[in-house]
C-alpha cells in the first residue's frame, strides 16, 4: 500500500489562490474577506500580544474563551453548553481532524452529503473510516429520507455534515435537520457538525444547531470558527463542543495535533464573542449587501445566479447563463482571460460531479465586486 | 475495537501545569519561559497584526518565512535547504503529526529512543504504525549499534528522534549521529528529526542536524519550532523541512490538519530568524546562566543534579540526593508540600521506566529559580 496522502491533490482553494497570486486575478475563489478584519478585533489581539502571556495556553483553550463560546451559544442559539464542553482548536480544520481522528475506528462508516468540503474525505480515510456519500443535486439540494436510509448500513457510526452549506450557500431547512436528528438517534450515530458559517446567515434566517434538536445533546460534536465569525480567516482559532464523554476523546486527539492555540488570538476572540447583538447583525447585514451587490451585477451582465441564505458564496449557473462550458473549463478560462478566480462546484464531489455551477466569494469590497462583475461581463 | 484515543491519559505536561495553577506552585514542570517573550519579537507580531493581512496565509507558509528558515539553517547549520523544502506548521506538534500521518502506512515500524516525548507513540499508533523502542539509560544515555540493530526489522521504515533530547538535556554526540545516519542509509529508513531545541545548546556546543550527514539529505524530515527559538511557546509556529518528494506528502497532510498558520505570527518569526548572531548567542547565554543558577542552588541544597548540554531542562537524581522515593511520588509530594511542580522522567518511558530522576525546567527568572531552590531545600 501507498502512503495515504500520496495520490491526494493540493486543495482546490490553495491551487486557485496560487493562480490568482501569479496572474494578479481578482480572487473570488478561496473564501476570505478582502479587508484585514474588524479593527477592534485586531486591536484586541495586538494588545493581548503585548500585555499578556505568549506561552502555552491551557491545552483545551483559555478558560475565558471556553466560557465565552458557551455564553455566545446560549445567547444566540439557546444552547446549554458548559465551558468544559468546549475545546479550542487551531481552526475548524483542526477541529474536524481531531474529531475524526478521535472517534473513527478502522472500518467505521461516516455518512456525508455531497457537495462536500474537500477536507472531509481525506480525514475520514486517514482515520481508517469509510465515507458513505449521499449525493445532493440542484436546484434545491434537498436531503431526503430515502437517500439517507439507502446510505446507512449496520457499520455506519457517524454523520459528518455542514450547515450552512459550503459551497451552495444553502441553509438546511427545519424538516431536513429534524430528519437528520431522527436518523442519528434511530441508528445510534454521532453527528459531527461543521457549523462554521452559523453567524453568516441572511434574510432573517437564524442558524439552527443540530445539537439543539431532540436526542442530539449527547451525540453531537459542534464545530465553530472565529475566522468566519470575525472575518479573520488567517487566525485559525476554532473550537469543538461536545458532551463530556465525547469531549474527553476530542481533547486527547487535540493534544497531539497542535496541543494549544495562540493565547493572544484567543483573548481577542473571547472579547469579540461578547460583543452586543448589533455588532453581529451589522456583520451579517454587510455580507448580505455584498451578496446582493454581486448577484445583481452578475444578473445585469446576463448571468443566472443562485444566491444562498448563508456563507460568503453564491453560485452561477453556466447553461442558464447561455455558457456552453463545464465548470472547470470556465474557471480555467476566466482566471486567465478575465482576471477573476472562482471555484468549480465539481471540486466538491468525490465522484459523479455536478459540472454546471461555479462558486464565487462575495466577502469583498464593493469596488472589488464591481470590478469583478465588469470583467465577467466582458468575458461573455 | 476501541477508539484509538480512549485509553490515553492527558499529557503529563498539562496535568502538572493544571496542578500548579490550582495549588499556586512554582511551575518547573511544563517547559516554557517565565517571561512573555522578547519584546522586539512581540512587537513585530503586534505590528503585523495591525498592518498586514489576517486572512489565510498560503498553505505551506508565508514565502518570507520559508525563505527565512532556509537562510537561518544555511547560516547556522551549513544546510542547503531551499524555501520550497520548508513547510510552516502550527507548532512542532503539528509538524510531528503531519509527518507521521503523511508517511507512516499501517504496519510500518518506527524506531524511537526512550526516554521519549509523550506525543510520539500516540501519533505513531494513530497513523497505523508500530513503535520499536530502544530504551536508553542513565547516566550516559548512550545509543549503541547493538541496541539499534536489535530493534530494526524488515518492516522498519522510519527513525523518529529528538536532539537535543527532552527530557535529559543530552546533546547527541557526533559518533551517535553518524551511527544513526549510517543505519538509516543501510536500512532505507526515513529519519523524522525533532530538533526543536537546536538553538538551545550550551557550553559552546553547536547543534548538528541529522539531515546534514552523508546520505541523509533526501531521507530526512527536519522539524523546528519558533516557540523554542524565540521563547514564545504559545505561538505554535513550527516547520518541517524535507526534499521535494517527501515535502509534497507532508504538505498534503498539513493541508487537512490545520491548513495554515496565523500570518501575523509568521511575519514576526521571519523577522526574528534574520536577527544577528549576537542575538541568538545572548539567548543561549541567558539560558545557560539559568541552568547554572538552578544547578548550583540545588547542589548547595544537597541535591545531586545532572545539567545537560541543551534544552530548558535539568534532572535531579533522587537516590544520589539521599531521597528514598520514586520520581512520581517525589513530584506528587513537592507540588503539594513544597509548592514546586516538576516532571517525573518515568513519564517519558512507555514501559520499563527509569524511576529515580526528576526533570526541572530552568527557563525562569533568577528570583523564581531561587525561590524554587529555597522551597526544595526546605522539603529535604
Ligand atoms: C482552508 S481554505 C478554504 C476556505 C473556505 O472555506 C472555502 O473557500 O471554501
Ligand atoms: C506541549 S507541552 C510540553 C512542552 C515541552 O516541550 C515539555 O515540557 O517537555
Amino acid at each position: 500500500g501507498h502512503p495515504v496522502y500520496r495520490d491526494m491533490p493540493t486543495t482546490i482553494f490553495e491551487k486557485m489562490s496560487a493562480r490568482a497570486r501569479e496572474t494578479g486575478a481578482i480572487n473570488l475563489g478561496q473564501g476570505f474577506p478582502e479587508g484585514p478584519g474588524p479593527r477592534e478585533i485586531l486591536e484586541a489581539a495586538a494588545d493581548a500580544l503585548l500585555t499578556r502571556s505568549s506561552q502555552y495556553a491551557p491545552m483545551a483553550g483559555l478558560a475565558e474563551l471556553r466560557a465565552a463560546v458557551a455564553a455566545h451559544y446560549a445567547h444566540f442559539q439557546g444552547l446549554d453548553l458548559t465551558p468544559s464542553e468546549v475545546i479550542v482548536t487551531s481552526g475548524a480544520t483542526e477541529a474536524l481532524a481531531a474529531s475524526l481522528l478521535a472517534l473513527v475506528r478502522p472500518g467505521d462508516e461516516v455518512l456525508v452529503l455531497a457537495p462536500l468540503y474537500d477536507a472531509y474525505l481525506p480525514l475520514i480515510e486517514r482515520a481508517g473510516g469509510v465515507a458513505r456519500i449521499v449525493r445532493l443535486t440542484p436546484p434545491d439540494w434537498r436531503i431526503t429520507r430515502r437517500a439517507l436510509e439507502a446510505a446507512i448500513t449496520g457499520r455506519t457510526r457517524f454523520l459528518l455534515m455542514n450547515n450552512p452549506v459550503n459551497p451552495t450557500g444553502v441553509v438546511l431547512r427545519g424538516e431536513e435537520l429534524a430528519l437528520l436528528a431522527e436518523l442519528c438517534v434511530a441508528h445510534g450515530l454521532i453527528a459531527i457538525c461543521d457549523e462554521v458559517w452559523e453567524q453568516v446567515t441572511f434574510d432573517g434566517i437564524d442558524h439552527q444547531p443540530l445539537i439543539g434538536l431532540p436526542g442530539m445533546r449527547d451525540r453531537t460534536v459542534k464545530i465553530g470558527s472565529a475566522g468566519k465569525i470575525f472575518s479573520v480567516t488567517g487566525w485559525k482559532v476554532g473550537w469543538m463542543c461536545a458532551a463530556p464523554p465525547i469531549a474527553t476523546l476530542l481533547a486527547r486527539a487535540h493534544q497531539f495535533l497542535t496541543f494549544a492555540t495562540p493565547p493572544g488570538l484567543q483573548w481577542a476572540v473571547a472579547d469579540g464573542l461578547a460583543r452586543p447583538d448589533a455588532w453581529f447583525a451589522a456583520q451579517r447585514d454587510a455580507y448580505q449587501a455584498s451578496r446582493d451587490r454581486l448577484a445583481r451585477g452578475l444578473e445585469a451582465a446576463g448571468y443566472a445566479v443562485h444566491p444562498g441564505g448563508g456563507t460568503w458564496f453564491l453560485t452561477i449557473d453556466l447553461p442558464a447563463s447561455g455558457i456552453a462550458m463545464d465548470d472547470v473549463t470556465f474557471c480555467d478560462r476566466i482566471v486567465g482571460e478575465a482576471g477573476v478566480a472562482a471555484i468549480p462546484i465539481s471540486a466538491f464531489y468525490p465522484a459523479d460531479p455536478i459540472t454546471h455551477l461555479v462558486r464565487l466569494c462575495f466577502s469583498k469590497s464593493d469596488a472589488t465586486l464591481d470590478q469583478a462583475v465588469a470583467r465577467l461581463a466582458g468575458f461573455r
